[in-house]
């Protein structure tokens, strides 16, 4: 066996390409990597030669995602697949996405380095298109590989007026093939992301890495409450159906009610607007989301429909012409417990403590688990700063993701055979 | 003594004016009067036409207010002044501002039309700025008439960037002659003022009008409160510092605090900004806008006080970084009780039950107090509504309203006199 190269380099390699990669950005200020932009392609580029020398055989697909493929023992056995998206949202941080896809090349590196072969391929996603920032849909690359790619979105224009599939062309890339991206079942054992947590809570429990349970679900709902917009001076407060003052109830209840509950369920009012929104005049109207998310479908299902009852009773109460509607529903991806567990053991083995949370916010693995079992190791980040250009994360927990994930590959026992 | 017209005329008279003078608009598709433009002009010239057909002497002044002369017993006699605005804000109704001066005007008409002279003279002034639109500086047209226009405004822009003094000029009036249009205490008896209530009391109490004690003082506040952006999935509820769940909290905490009050306080949050504004992500910063009144100045220098802390406190118990400014601060303007029992007396001697009530609404008293004693007379208005193309008055409350004024003039009694 060769010599191994001292693992503790892993993290300093990561974070080198973490800067590089993170230097191909739409503009120098803030950083963006837009879907079929020259920006994917610089990145792309760059990608796939890191996996080459990382011992890959690599292409760009059909959809813009870059693959790699480290084969095993022999060749065109079933693989083991890593991955996180490329893209990002603008004025993002340069870790999400980006780390999982880094640290998943360096550990085959480190596996071609020593000549090691596994009894199963490993191979490297890297998703062209999860943020959906251009089309506004997201999980583009990886529901291409999911087999799962709506064609109806090509038809979807961006800001400037250009369809996908026009961009998809002018990249180079056959929007009618996309179908050729799509892998089979058999071809993959699972697939497991290592993604920082985008929030506070390994931090507060000083550690460095977590085991997901699952991507929570989510619903989103639009609400609009109208009642009756008035002169701030002259309409006596019992005599006011002010419509901002019944959103405040509604957002005060759906915090309270959340924040009573002991699994995870989080509730976020994030956007709001009040009509006609000036100093001096009584809100006629406003309008506010609502983002909930719970580990399990039937707690998120259950709190949607305690909340919407609560804001249905403000609104009888004030006056307020109520209108709700669902925007969006996002079902519950659990990870698999086979592969999970392992995870887990790769953790401890590394000295850590186990610790498993739900994600929170959606991820490639929503789309993979069309094909295949799903896990996800979660990296720490500081002050749970993500979508933000303080997005940052320690050399030494980029390490210690990278040994967990390489020590979690080198261990890995296919679904049949961990059972 | 002449014939007396049937007095029910006035209400038609007045109702045709206020459709003639409401077809003078920017655009057909909305009514919007302002300074200074061509419909300024337009307006002030009807405004004019009708003045000398009541039997005035009526000129354009220095800051393009409409003054109408109509003399007494003998010429130069210390005059009562009526009158109003006869500007608008944008997508206006057409009664606040020229209901006062049209039925101030159709009032002169029938004295003169029945050749009574009184021991006064009686002016109708029709303010050409109250609602500040255009260079966002209110009371323009009364300020100058009491002599405290304040030069430095002449300097501010309006959006297309032209100056207060270019626009003066363009429109044949002298901005270094403005104090021309002053006039001197000792010229008048007294100011009293017909307007809508723009508030729901009036109709809810079945009158047709009212009597106004002060035109109530008002406070505006800026509120910032800064928390910590957040994605809406990864943050546990109790690791969060939403910035919109504080201010949903400040906004309940102020309507109850208003609420509980008996003494005509209003509080009001019209304008809420959340940042960054996304449905997925925890607002970090939310700035909002507090509108505080009430009918003395005492009374709501407390309130803001007590709400200030309430806001502390929040933003204290939430770990919200708090920034609180005052950008608007307008005494109360109490109506002179010597005044304010004549307008009462009229409505007595009409047959109407006198009910007093505050303006929560700001007018051209609140100038016109430093040169003489103000009162105001309120006349209802359909649903409260005001500052919107459905602002309406039946024309039987206008005619009421215009025999209530024409009785406080003909029984007049100077303060001197009336004490």
């Amino acid at each position: 066996m060769p010599q191994r190269t001292p693992i503790t380099s892993l993290g300093d390699e990561i974070v080198g390409r973490i800067n590089e990669l993170g230097a191909i950005s739409e503009t120098p200020e803030h950083l963006a990597r837009i879907f079929l932009t020259p920006e994917h392609r610089a990145a792309a580029d760059l990608i796939l030669s890191w996996m080459r020398e990382a011992g890959m055989a690599a292409h760009l697909d059909a959809i813009g995602n870059v693959c790699g493929r480290y084969e095993g023992e022999r060749p065109g056995l079933p693989c083991l697949m890593l991955g996180s998206h490329y893209d990002t949202v603008r004025d993002a941080g340069k870790w999400d996405g980006p780390l999982g896809l880094i640290t998943a090349i360096s550990c085959v590196a480190d596996l071609h380095r020593r000549g090691r072969r596994l009894p199963f391929a490993v191979e490297v996603a890297g998703f062209a298109d999860e943020e959906g920032v251009r089309f506004a849909s997201t999980l583009l690359g990886s529901r291409a590989v999911a087999g799962t790619f709506d064609e109806s979105v090509l038809g979807s224009k961006d800001s400037a007026g250009i369809s996908m599939r026009d961009a998809l062309s002018k990249f180079g890339l056959d929007p009618d093939h996309i179908g050729a991206a799509a892998r089979g079942r058999s071809e993959l054992l699972g697939y497991v992301e290592l993604h920082i947590e985008q929030g506070p809570v390994l931090e507060g429990l000083n550690l460095p890495v977590g085991v997901v349970t699952a991507i929570s679900g989510a619903t989103r709902l639009a609400v609009s409450l109208t009642g009756m917009a008035g002169h701030a001076g002259t309409v006596p407060m019992l005599l006011r159906r002010d419509a901002l003052a019944g959103a405040a109830e509604c957002i005060v209840e759906i915090e309270e009610f959340c924040r009573t509950d002991q699994n995870g369920l989080v509730g976020t009012v994030g956007y709001i607007h009040a009509m006609p929104g000036a100093t001096n005049v009584i809100p006629g109207q406003v309008s506010f989301t609502i983002d909930i998310r719970a580990p399990t479908d039937a707690r998120r299902k259950l709190a949607v429909a305690d909340i919407v009852r609560r804001i249905e009773n403000i609104a009888r109460r004030r006056k307020l012409a109520l209108q709700i509607d669902v925007t969006h529903e996002n079902r519950t991806v659990p990870c698999a417990p086979w592969l999970r567990s392992q995870v887990a053991a790769a953790i401890a083995a590394e000295g850590y403590r186990v610790f498993e949370l739900p994600s929170g916010a959606g991820h490639d693995g929503m789309a993979m688990i069309d094909i295949t079992d799903v896990a996800m190791l979660f990296v720490r980040c500081r002050g749970g700063i993500s979508h933000h250009p303080e997005e940052h994360v320690e050399t030494s927990d980029a390490d210690t993701g990278a040994r967990v994930l390489l020590r979690l590959i080198e261990n890995f026992r296919p679904r049949d055979a961990a059972q």
